[in-house]
């Protein structure tokens, strides 16, 4: 039996993430957090019956423990609430599932408690990579990637050890603007950029997946979760996303991970790791496939990606800024308050004028992430 | 220190190990043998002083003696002199180099012996797979695949279990003659047929990869090697020889190995396994590689591949026949004494005639094969 607690578990991950424990009677649900959806999670609780669940504002978790009197399921709210399930005595693993900065704190109480972390929190590791990949080690916990990139990476590396390793090849679809121009960019609707041409998704990744911000994010991710230096991991555009990531070894073979577009493939890879079952979806059809296309991202156009190098390579507190200007200007362009371009302008002026914090910890990284924020609002 | 032995150290493939060795201080020639490259077998016993060495045919035999008799190496001859090569006390892994069903008794003596061995003869597991992989497992000993897809399918494999394998898929280049029809092989000459687009081999092989019975006799291993029915083997065209097999588990995940076509790097791979070992060579470039083609094959045109799953279908003697049907047809067609087509009928023909044997012993598979090749030369 695989205990479980999912925080976000009202969103694309955290409801994939419930489909498998449907499917898999061996994956008890214990705990479950979303974040405003009180309907829906309301409705998770009595399906899965967890031990306890969290919901952020106070308000809803009142209205919440009144609909649901009828049982003996907890509810919690807030930070402290996401801390008290993130420790759950009764949890084997925590699966992250929530967007933006809030899971770091939870994430680090999850594994002082021993947990392993089924991780789709990128924001985790973009800016505390430093601090939890240590910790998880120190604590002996695995950090499980969910992230389908990530995912085909980890699945590259099996059977293999980390100094053999020669580079990693970060697959991306280039979003729905691969090939256009910035003089194209400068016009972009939300609408549009909400297409995303292959994986279904929440609306702040699929806008960050147009960016290339998304894939920038997740060189970050890669640095810290495989220990590979930057400079050692290079994107490679695959528009069809069929090829999900690859590990190139110091022998000149290349290890690839390939699948059709399911997030329920990384997510139960991380659940039952290193065991694979069997999962119902589309199969991937070489005969009738004809060719995987392959190329250079546009680094000049999709600047997303080449601010994401400079960040990590400055390292310190400048992924936070990166990262939440990002998050910033993501929204205000979701809102219709700025335009497409205006994304990356912010995130190269909030980038600029930055004064590094080497080695922050966490009080210092959400220091830096409320700095931008008040930055962003201030000037745009 | 890894103590090696070598059957058929002249050819492409000991050559290729050869250079591994020469690269590799721990790796320890022991033992070479060679079928009629006496020149080239002396050169090597003098660069790598192995213990032993052996050569076909006793008069060869009496002139490596003489010039090696400022040596203490030992000169053996025959199938006598290949087994006590086989069986060397002092070596750890045999690599079975040769082509032919000349490799059936010395690859079984060598496992009697409790030697791992890195398999590069296709005939000895596809005749005598039934023979071959239970006695191995008696014996501990490891078959590491030397082939390059069968190397791709079993670095595909590593951190997973058997149960998990939902089907493989081995690649096929085509051959030179991919997309023709059976017109056009009518009037196919020996020079077009040795002319492979991607990889270097010896002629034999290099016929049976415009054929595709190459693919067929591959199809056969990997039955063996790995387990898996005929029918969960699924040959894939990949005309540019970039992917180098793959495998599908039953999450849907697939997993590839893909490289540029050297042999070295699977050489390297079965004699450091699991390790990794840096190899000087071109690598992949997927920002210049633009597109990575895959179709079905045409079973109906290159019967190669349809013989062989019948063979293996029908299963006791008939992958022999199969087998030494298309050895004394190629050999027929290199003489210029048939046509392209001829091959696939003589394959036909002997496969029709033959009144299958099953789980047949090793003087059975060696009667079947003279059988054949009687057929064979009182017909053609």
């Amino acid at each position: 039996m695989k205990n479980t607690a999912i925080i976000g578990s009202t969103g694309s991950i955290g409801t994939q993430t419930l489909e498998i424990a449907r499917a898999n009677d061996d994956l008890n649900i214990v705990a479950l957090a979303a974040g405003k959806n009180i309907k829906l999670l309301e409705k998770q609780a009595r399906e899965f019956r967890p031990e306890i669940i969290g919901i952020w504002s106070e308000e809803d978790a009142a209205v919440l423990k009144q609909n649901l009197c009828d049982t003996d399921i907890k509810v919690v709210s807030g930070m402290d609430g996401l801390i008290e399930i993130a420790e759950l005595q009764s949890s084997d693993i925590l699966v992250t599932g929530i967007v933006g900065m809030i899971g770091i704190r939870p994430t680090i109480a999850a594994i002082n408690a021993g947990k392993d972390i089924a991780l789709a929190n990128k924001e985790t590791l973009v800016t505390a990579g430093h601090i939890i990949m240590p910790l998880a080690k120190e604590k002996g916990v695995s950090i499980l990637p969910v992230d389908s990139e990530h995912s085909a990476i980890f699945q590259s590396l099996q059977g293999n050890v980390h100094g053999d390793v020669a580079k990693i090849l970060l697959t991306a679809s280039g979003g729905p603007f691969r090939g256009k121009d910035t003089e194209f960019l400068s016009h972009v609707q939300v609408e549009d950029a909400l297409k995303h041409p292959n994986w279904s998704m929440g609306r702040k990744i699929t806008i960050d997946s147009a960016t290339m911000v998304n894939k920038g994010l997740e060189v970050i991710e890669a640095k810290w979760l495989f220990d590979v230096d930057p400079c050692n991991i290079q994107v490679v555009v695959q528009p069809q996303s069929i090829i999900h990531s690859m590990v190139e070894y110091r022998d000149g073979a290349v290890m690839a991970q390939l699948g059709t577009p399911d997030m329920k493939l990384p997510i139960q890879y991380a659940l039952f790791y290193p065991e694979r079952r069997y999962l119902a979806g589309d199969r991937l059809d070489f005969w009738k496939m004809n060719s995987i296309l392959v190329e250079k991202p546009d680094m000049d156009t999709f600047k997303g990606l080449k601010y994401a190098y400079d960040a990590i390579g400055k390292g310190g507190s400048m992924p936070t800024v990166f990262n939440a200007a990002n998050e910033c200007a993501v929204a205000k362009f979701l809102d219709r308050r700025i335009k497409f371009l205006d994304i990356y302008r912010i995130i190269e002026e909030c980038m600029s004028e930055h004064k590094i914090i080497e080695d922050p910890d966490v009080s210092q990284i959400l220091d830096t992430e409320k700095w931008v924020y008040e930055l962003v609002e201030s000037r745009w």
